[in-house]
């Protein structure tokens, strides 16, 4: 009598499971009837607040933040956004305390592993992981971690998730820059070696130099992010209205928007609502985009 | 009887104006026992779409945009507010119709004119004014113009207003770069008059390249806004939550805030408001700031 009771429970468990699926997509349908957008950034904030809210112990807050970062992912997706990008740990965040570095950089190797091995919503939705950053920065365990999953779905063709590890703005433009400067050295070597002679080589030089100037294109193609188009929204949850030294280059024209609840609280009713904005703002944007 | 009348009127609008000025003052007292904030930036927009709301003729909403301007450069001085720097025209404007670029253009050379002579605000708060931007693409008379605001309000050393004109981010760190690629080459340079003899030039230049690589503070230097601390508040009119390629090196970590108010409508509770909030989330600002 108890095993049908169960059985009959997770029946309309089940039942209501699926008439929740079916209303998502029925909300998906009637959204995607506008624009929609093809990047939507994450800046995850809260996760040590939600932490200190509900007395967990430290390290938790991550830990659920980890399990709505996978609802969003996958609504995302199943919206037909083309790149999710996150902000998972900055530069700055390595001044933390070494404790809490290591935890967050050992939640990381775990949940990549249970990622890669279960592969389900990688694989479901077609999603390649790249990881963006300084990836010099990271341990010798979260490299190799990094340099699997990335390997492991390198195949995937139909989304992208890209990982902001090690990452700061103001890093990415001073290493395109660097990259940049580099292609113009180069330049100048090769030069070189056509040219013979002192002042050959210096009135060469004088006149590269004139040319081979630093355009916008040039540093455009050495950001991380270069090929991947701008985001269209950055949510950054818990309320705060600041980028951080996340994607300044990539968000000039992009939608922010802010919402109250702390990352691990965040639902799909954020991710509807910041669409929603988006959508009204569009006609806005695109009028701007098209006079830029 | 009747001039009676009127005397006695604006002798009560008199009074009524400096219960408001002293009320004012209270408040400012009152919120500056919290952190304030020592550089304010505002994006001015929604001053053609006041127009349309409004009726008015094309231009007539920027007319009303530049008293809100006044009232709000007033009241960030009152506040002890050091920096204000305003989004005035940006690079891409210059693509809007040519009518309406002439028609901004001249409203700036009539307003600042009117300034310099009144000198009322700039003088009675000892305000520096200053251009940003790329300021070569402004036609003859604007130039001019700017650069006898410049001049005519050197000597005032209490605060600063930065307006920023034909002005983009992405403009002024390409700017950047170009000027530390410059220096980087000038360096090159005095390193060839050190030396004689093809390779040992070579040489040189292969080392000093590598020594010379551009750095975070060489492109930090070379910035329009080098020298003025980053802004603490960016304040965008009408509700939109975009920075527009306006100072995104700047707002790393700067508070943003969308009032829905369009910029002729902004208004002293819009500023108190957006210090309060910035009071708010300060102790967290300062956290974060101290492990960048």
């Amino acid at each position: 009598m108890e095993s049908l009771n169960k059985s009959s429970q997770s029946g309309i468990k089940g039942l209501f499971a699926s008439f929740v699926g079916f209303l998502r997509k029925c909300i998906f349908h009637v959204l995607s009837v506008g624009p929609m957008p093809t990047h939507i950034a994450f800046i995850m904030d809260g996760n040590r607040r939600y932490a200190r809210k509900k007395n967990l112990k430290e390290g938790a807050g991550h830990r659920v933040g980890f399990l709505a970062f996978l609802s969003t992912l996958k609504y995302g997706y199943e919206l037909g956004v083309k790149y999710v990008t996150v902000y998972a740990f900055s530069i700055d965040n390595f001044k933390r305390r070494a404790k809490e570095v290591q935890y967050v950089m050992d939640l990381l190797d775990e949940k990549l592993e249970e990622l890669l091995n279960q592969k389900s919503i990688l694989d479901s939705y077609g999603v390649r992981i790249r990881f963006i950053g300084n990836l010099s920065l990271l341990n010798e365990s979260t490299r190799v971690a990094t340099e699997k999953a990335m390997a492991g779905t390198a195949k995937n063709d139909k989304a992208v998730l890209l990982i902001c590890l090690a990452y700061s703005s103001t890093d990415e433009i001073v290493h395109a820059v660097q990259e940049a400067c580099n292609e113009k050295w180069n330049k100048l070597q090769e030069m070189d070696s056509n040219e013979r002679g002192n002042d050959s080589i210096l009135a060469t030089r004088a006149m590269t130099h004139k040319e081979c100037a630093i355009k916008l294109a040039d540093l455009e193609r050495h950001m991380y992010l270069s090929g991947v188009p701008d985001p269209d929204i950055l949510i950054r949850s818990s309320g705060e209205s600041r980028l951080s030294n996340f994607l300044l280059w990539q968000t000039t024209y992009c939608h922010l928007y802010s919402p109250a609840a702390l990352w691990p609280e965040i639902s799909l009713w954020t991710l509807l609502w910041a669409i929603l904005n988006f959508q009204q703002a569009e006609a806005y944007l695109e009028k701007k985009k098209k006079l830029a």
